[in-house]
Order: C-alpha cells, then structure tokens, then sequence
C-alpha cells in the first residue's frame, strides 16, 4: 500500500477532522497546506526553507513537467525528488486543469485531449493513460487521475460532460494501473460544477471505484465563494470517511477554515506565493499590499502576531522599499511570511482539533481576518 | 578612531599583503571580497546567506540609497544595519560612479554636481559637504569621498579635471568632516585615469590628506586589463604600507589575483551577482553559461570542485530549468554560487598567504582559470 491514512479524530461540533497521512516519503499531519512547486520548485524558496516554515508535502505539476524539462529527464534525474531536491512527499496534480486553462488550442474526446503548448505550440496528446504513466516516472507520492475540470460558469450540459468523462477516465487510469501493477497512489477527482445532482453522482461513481482519497476539483474557479461551500457540503457526507480528503487549489484563510470545518483534509494553493510577488501579503486582519506609500514610514512587522524570520527582522518601510526598486528579496521574504502564515494556521487548526476547540477558532480567527480587527 | 589595520605580512615574492581590518561592526580579514548591496539588499540574498557564505563586509551606494528609500527614511531606520539587517561592516561608494554613469543629465562644476535622477528625473545636487553628511546618515563603517570617476576612454584633459576635481573635494570632505566632528573613516579616491604622471599626482595628493585608507577608483571601466595593471603598479607603490586600498568595481578571479599580487587588500563587484542573475557562473575552469543547451541533461555540480549548497545538492541541468522557465530560485542558486566563488578565492588567497606559497597558487589558479583546464 503506497500510502495510508489515519483518521485520529472528528470534530463532534463541526466535522472537522484531524488525520495522519504516511506517504512513502514520510508522514504528514493534517488538515495540511500544501506549498505550490508547479515548475519543480516552490516560487523563489529553497526546500529547506519550505520544510523550516513547516511544509511537509508539496504539489508539483504533472503538465508543466511534462513540457519542461520534460518527464524523460526527469527520469534520468532519477524522479523529481531527487531533480529538485525535496526529499519529503510529493502531490502531483494530473494538469487536467492547465490543459483547460492553460494550452493554446484543445480538442477533447472521450479518448483525452490533444492540446497545443501554451510555451512554443507544439501539439501533444494526454490520455488518462499517459498522465498516469508521467506521474509514474515523475514519482509522485500521490498523483491525481486525469480530469476534465468545467469552467465557471459553465451550461449544464457541459458540467454533465466533464463530469461523466472524469468518471470515465478514473476507470481507464485505476484499470490501467492494475494492469502495469503501479501501486503509486491515485486520488479519484470529483467533479460536477455547482450542480448538486451531478456533484453527488460524481462522489458516488468515484467512490465505487474504490481510490485511496478523493481531490474535489472544478471549485475556486470564480464560484462565490457560498457555492463552493455549497458544493462540499453536497460532497464530502458521500466520501468515505477513512480516506483523505483534497479541496484542490484552496486557498485563503477564511476557505481553509470554512473547509476543513466541512471535513476537508487537504488544501494547496498559488495564492500565498503569487500575492508575495505582486506585493501582497496576509496579516491575521486582513490583506496588506506593500507597495501602498502608507507602509514607507512604517516601522513595524508585517503582522506584529506573526514570528517568521520576515517579521521578526524586516520592517514594512523596508519591505516598501524592496517592492519599490523591484529586488528580488522582497518576493522572498513576502513568501516566507504568507506560507508561514498559512502553515501556521493549519498548524493552529490542529492543536484546537486536538483541544476539541476548533470551532471557537474559526469563530475568532474569521471576526478579526474577515472585519480587520 | 572608527577603524584600524593590522598589516600582518607582506608576501617577499610579489607584494600581496595579508591584513585585518577592524571597523566599528566587526573586523575584516584581507584580502577581502565585499559583496555588493547597492540598493540595502545583497541581490536575491538575505544578510544570514551572505554571512555564511563566508561575506564579512557588504557594500551599499550612496547614490542609490539617498534617491530610494532616502537617508532621512534611513535616519528614522535606525541607520542602513538596522534597515536592512545586516549588523557586519559596511561600506558605502559615495556614488560618484553612478552620478557619472547613471543620473540622466548632469552638470559638474568644482562646487559639485547637479543632476537628474535616472528613476524621476527630480533633480538634485551633490557636493563633497553633502555626500559626506548623507553617508553619515547612512551609518557606513567605511566611506568614500565623493569623487568624479572619469570614463575610459577619455582625453588627457579630462583625466586632468577629473583628477583634480576628486583631489579637491577629498580636502573639502576631510575639512567637512573636522568641522563636524565626525570621527567616520572616509577612504580618498585616486583617479587619473590610464596616465602615469595622473595616477602618480593623485596618489600623492591624497596621501598628503592623511585619509585612514585608499581606493583606487576610474578602473574597471572598460579599459584592457593590462592598462589596469599597469595603473595598480604606478599607484600602489605611493600609497602608505599601514593603511588599506581598496580597488573599485573589481572583480573577476583573475583580476583579484593580480591585483592582490600587487598590493590590493580590498575588492567589490557586482559580477558575481550580475552574473548569476543572467545564468552565468564561475567554475574553475571559466565561465559557464547554464542557458546553453548542453547543460540541460548533465547531472553533475557547477563545478565538481566547489562545495557551496547550490552545487552539493542541485544539477547543471536543474539549474538550466529554473533558466529555461525563469525560476527566481535558479537566480538565487546562481547568486550562491557565484559569490561563494569569489569568497573562497580570497580565503584561499589568506591561507596561501599565511604559508607562503601565494604566487604558486596564483600561477596555478590563473592556468585553470584562464584556460579552461
């Protein structure tokens, strides 16, 4: 068995849930926050630095490397741990998402997609089959099967269609995997837009297919964020509640919190990293953006609650001044903070669900993110 | 007195000294290589990086500083150490180089120079009284007098002025700095361009103002590197034996070589780190552009010799993906490398030195280096 969870606890007043994951590259706690390395790297940090700020599982990007450098290389690096020196597990999404939002030009049928580079245009063709046999080589701890992600929003028809392929292609990839006998660690992806029908068939057909954990895909794509929470709880009662649970490319504090009370066990997102390069950063009453002339004269921390290495050594008027003249340190220290402040706040999430105090937590931590103090 | 030097040998074979240089932050060994942070930061580094990769002593430029944050900013900081947090010594150029290379327009007379800035266009006004009061501001360990840095090539004329000019404002900054009480070390500048009767005429003006060390300025900008050593060997006979020199804007392994060979105990460049920032690192065999295709399947280090933390954990051809895809990380990677080359140079430098066996490990370096094996 590639990987195993342990579900320790569930909140009686929530749902919330506070589990342990063991992956052949060591064992995370969770609810976790999963750092984003789409490119085989975590924008801007080394790995240690994302294991000293607390990451213990980071995603990468299965239709990135497939471009660059490419998984043949990969392979000869001998897989992507060792390529980008991150020896801790690794989550590979399957790039169904970057091939509908991403590549040039697409044609899908029921047998994948063929799609033209969004880098250089070439066309290539991704079946279930081939995504599964790439994240094989790139050697992803858990890998997510293939799936057609609909946008948002999108007509009815369409969200019967991406749903219905996805099913079909999680039965080619989990037949497919028996038949090369990988025991690489699939999660199923349930999709179905903001339909409640079709979310719940989604869970249920996926759920007969037996994977050992279940991504919730095709939300954060510009619902309001009371369809999403809609969406899981259509979701999530009809997964099995020994298996892990991935709300993917989620996201911001008050998601997090509003998920995992929703019995989600799983997050990543681009959000802490890409607002750190354009400047912006999370404080425990809201967003901050640095580049705003009110930070050039002030003194203090970023978030004077906050005791990230940013925090405790740099100034709001220095971090101003980094954006300003465009040095590179200040995306640096902008993404040490807002990955420590996410780490920390699943860090946070699980010692309330270990003190059976999670939803006075939520309650708290939302008044001051959510109004600014 | 705000910094002394301990001359501790001079090499019999060829002049290279060995020295350590105390100042109010710390003390020095020289030879020394002084990483640049033109703008309060160290390019793509934090201060704890720039120490461990052996960086004792950092440069920061007046010119840049007073446009971006501004010194009155820096005043309310706490001086530059608290603003950027970096508590070793610091030197800080006075920005004549950049007044004469990057300011937009300017018009020079013996009382200064005014000019517009290259980022608004504002203008403003540089004497040798007001440079010297910003730098104070600034809280430098060391700083230069304000100096005019004449281009290369130039006519004999302009030399002249130039050097005169510097010659002038050197006496203005030291009865500036007795007026005022400032016990600052301020370092003179000998310009003269590639003329042997200028550089003579220089060195000895400056040496009669009793400064409590030297820079030689007006190389390293685009002359051959002969002419520059010839200038070193016009120039640094006349300077005092017990006080430092510090050659601007240098640089490359091979010019710290000879340069220290003819007397130099300090450097500062940004090569290292301008280098790395556009994919191209020391080894000790030459340069090696990690954009070049060929560098995209080889799975050894930098430079097999090295043992900086970009090269006893990442590849040549994971370096070539964070080029190829424009990973800041590959930036700082790069910057590690190349820094931490140049820092252990000088340590090698120090050692041989030490035992006595400098010029065998130049002559040795230098066939390496030069080519390509």
């Amino acid at each position: 068995m590639a990987i195993s969870f342990e579900l320790i606890k569930t909140d009686p007043e929530t749902g919330a849930r506070l589990g342990r994951l063991t992956t052949p590259h060591g064992v995370v706690d969770t609810p976790v926050f999963m750092p984003v390395g789409t490119q085989a790297t975590v924008k801007t940090m080394t790995p240690e630095e994302v294991y000293d700020l607390g990451g213990r599982i980071i995603l990468s990007n299965t239709y990135h490397l497939y471009l660059r450098p490419g998984h043949e290389l990969i392979r000869e690096a001998g897989g992507l741990h060792r390529f980008m020196h991150w020896d801790g597990p690794i989550l590979t999404d399957s790039g169904g998402f970057q091939v509908f939002s991403l590549a040039a030009l697409r044609k899908i049928s029921d047998e994948g997609v063929m799609f033209q580079s969004h880098i250089d245009g070439s066309k290539h063709l991704f079946t279930p089959e081939k995504v599964a046999d790439i994240e094989g080589v790139i050697g992803s701890d858990i890998a997510m099967v293939f799936d057609e992600c609909a946008p948002y929003p999108c007509s009815y028809e369409d969200a019967v269609k991406a749903h219905e392929r996805t099913v079909h292609w999680a039965t080619r990839t989990r037949d497919h995997l028996a038949q090369i006998g990988s025991d690489q660690a699939f999660f199923g992806i349930v999709q179905g837009s903001v339909v409640r029908e079709l979310r719940e068939a989604s869970a249920r057909a996926l759920v007969e297919l037996d994977f050992p954990g279940y991504g919730i895909g095709g939300l954060s794509v510009g619902e309001p964020k009371p369809l999403m929470y809609d969406a899981l709880d259509w979701t999530v009662p009809l997964l099995p509640p020994e298996k892990p649970r991935y709300l993917m490319g989620v996201g911001s504090p008050d998601c997090v919190l509003e998920a995992v009370a929703r019995g989600v066990d799983m997050f990543d997102c681009v959000l802490p990293t890409r607002m750190a390069r354009h400047g912006a950063v999370f404080t425990t009453t809201g967003r901050l953006n640095l580049r705003n002339a009110k930070n050039a004269l002030d003194f203090g921390p970023l978030d004077p609650g906050c005791g990230c290495y940013t925090c405790r050594h740099f100034s709001r008027a220095y971090m101003h001044h980094m954006f300003k003249t465009g040095e590179i340190l200040g995306l640096r220290l902008a993404t040490i903070h807002n990955l420590r402040f996410l780490l920390d706040l699943t860090e946070r999430i699980r010692e309330a669900l270990a003190e059976n105090r999670f939803a006075f937590l939520k309650t708290q931590y939302m008044e001051a993110y959510l109004t600014g103090g």
